[in-house]
């Protein structure tokens, strides 16, 4: 037997070292169960969140997540409850708030105490209330995605995962939700409208030539493009405080050489301004707002020496969604 | 008075040369006047057409038109119900009629009784009834884009007209009015299905992969490489006699990358077989009909050595057609 050299130790010795051995052992293996413990995951209890969570969103890449900027003035009841819904939309990575109340406390403080959020919530603090300010590049601003919305427009979810999957499709135009149309008379000067305006006379149905930007997504590089737009145009949009969107199309159709948006058609998009408690009812109802666009129209021409906007009929629905079978036929 | 040698001339003899300086100058007028009339215009007399009009669409650039390619087997009523429609279609160029009625006569003479026509028509006629004898290059083919209609299937000319348009800005893909699916199972198995069949789960609504090329516009390219694709895949479409356009998917969907078609939601599409005096009903009524599209399916992931297809849920319809606002929102 080949036990050497322990076995030449007398019995009661070699007892007691194995006895010693043992707990060793034993102590070891505690040890090593007591690590391996440690190093389990938490059992989240789900009566108790963790409010520590890391938001998964800061993680998603910037390709795949878009930021919200949404510009506020005057309904800041909207915003929270609009800011309710949309940080909670897939895909959503940040949301900046354009804060046009000069001179009045940003809700941070009711934010946070409502958290914890989905994602990140800037207040952008702004010095004079003009309409263009939601169009400067900001800081936060990490995606190549931007979902711009008006403070009073509340759009499904549902809406906003399908465009943002078609705008992933067609990431050099704006796709969004509201189209409208330019159309040019004998005289030579042009008219802004909606369905309601004559069409533009190509054959059968309607045309586009502008995708609204208060419900829309674009490329974030445009931001820098209307940065770089002549004084001109940024004075038109400050004298109107109007036109944004109008010149945003302008900008993308003179740089692309086709139709600047891609209209999507919406299944749940709702006006919430009638819900407000300040009673603001926002910039389209004045009296002139229409008349102001039909100008900006004719403005922007003169200052592209040109009309750059081009028609489209196109409209993206989800096949499929929400009925069933939208798609059926009697074939 | 300045009138030598006129005036050196006897009062008489002056004026009868005047008389003969006039007659000259009326005679060369009314010949001047009578080269002119001939000169005119013909005024078409609208109760005798002009048999010898040369046909406009002759003209049409090959990228601004299509051919229809049309196969057709035992079902010539209709064919010739639906030659009468699509003849007239915008910015069709010609008419490719292949003809699969294998030893029977081609209908040029009553054709060509009941002209003239707008576009011309050419009757290819085929010594095999194959079902991928519309896939062949045919010499007459001279446009970029290709319609392929099957011969019991009847659109509307808006329907065409738009889906045309519609090709033009995605002319790598199939665009048309038949969209179906694959979906894959645990077992690693495809199957074949339209909205029926499950949807392939990637969250709201359904998805395509595949666009019917039956009721298709797409680059009369994939012709050629049709041509050349591997003999099996030839073979599993002579077999079936079926899953052609299945085939034409995969082609399209490896070549490109992504979805091989996009479907356009059809206003006015109407399947006409119950209308034929042969009673001949069609292949996809055969029993094995769907089973055998599944079996391509597989057949044809084994052959590409992989699975091609890609999912879309993209939906395109005309923007304000047929209803004036087909996009009006509560909004």
């Amino acid at each position: 037997m080949r036990c050497y050299p322990i076995c030449k130790l007398p019995g009661r010795v070699m007892g007691i070292r194995l006895l010693h051995f043992s707990s060793v052992v034993i102590l070891v293996l505690l040890l090593v169960a007591g690590a391996l413990t440690a190093l389990l995951p938490n059992i989240k209890d789900d009566k108790m969140p963790n409010l520590r969570r890391e938001p998964k969103s800061q993680s998603q890449s910037a390709l795949d997540s878009f930021t919200l900027i949404m510009q506020t003035y005057n309904r800041t009841d909207l915003l929270l409850k609009l800011l309710n819904h949309y940080q909670a939309i897939p895909h959503l990575h940040k949301v900046i708030v354009v804060w046009n109340n000069v001179g009045e406390k940003i809700p941070e403080e009711t934010w946070n105490s409502l958290g914890p959020h989905p994602v990140p919530v800037v207040f952008k603090v702004q010095t004079v209330n003009r309409m263009r300010n939601r169009l400067q590049i900001f800081p936060e601003l990490e995606t190549k995605a931007v979902l711009m919305m008006d403070d009073d427009t509340l759009i499904s979810a549902h809406d906003l995962a399908f465009a943002f999957s078609v705008w992933q499709q067609f990431p050099d135009q704006i796709v969004g939700f509201v189209p409208r149309k330019h159309i040019s008379t004998p005289s030579g000067i042009y008219s802004y409208g909606s369905f309601e305006l004559q069409t533009p006379g190509f054959g059968n149905g309607d045309q586009y030539s502008m995708i609204l930007i208060g419900a829309a997504f674009f490329h974030s590089g445009y931001l820098e493009h209307f940065q770089k737009e002549l004084e001109a145009v940024h004075a038109l949009i400050d004298e109107t405080q109007n036109c944004d969107d109008i010149a945003m199309n302008f900008l993308v159709a003179k740089h692309i050489g086709k139709s600047s948006g891609v209209f999507v058609k919406p299944v749940d998009i709702r006006n919430l301004e009638k819900e407000t408690n300040s009673g603001y009812s926002g910039m389209w109802h004045r009296a002139e707002h229409l008349l102001q666009r039909s100008y900006c129209l004719n403005k922007l021409v003169n200052i592209y020496d040109g009309m750059p906007l081009k028609y489209s009929n196109i409209m993206v629905s989800q096949f499929g969604f929400p009925n069933y079978a939208n798609h059926k036929n009697k074939m």
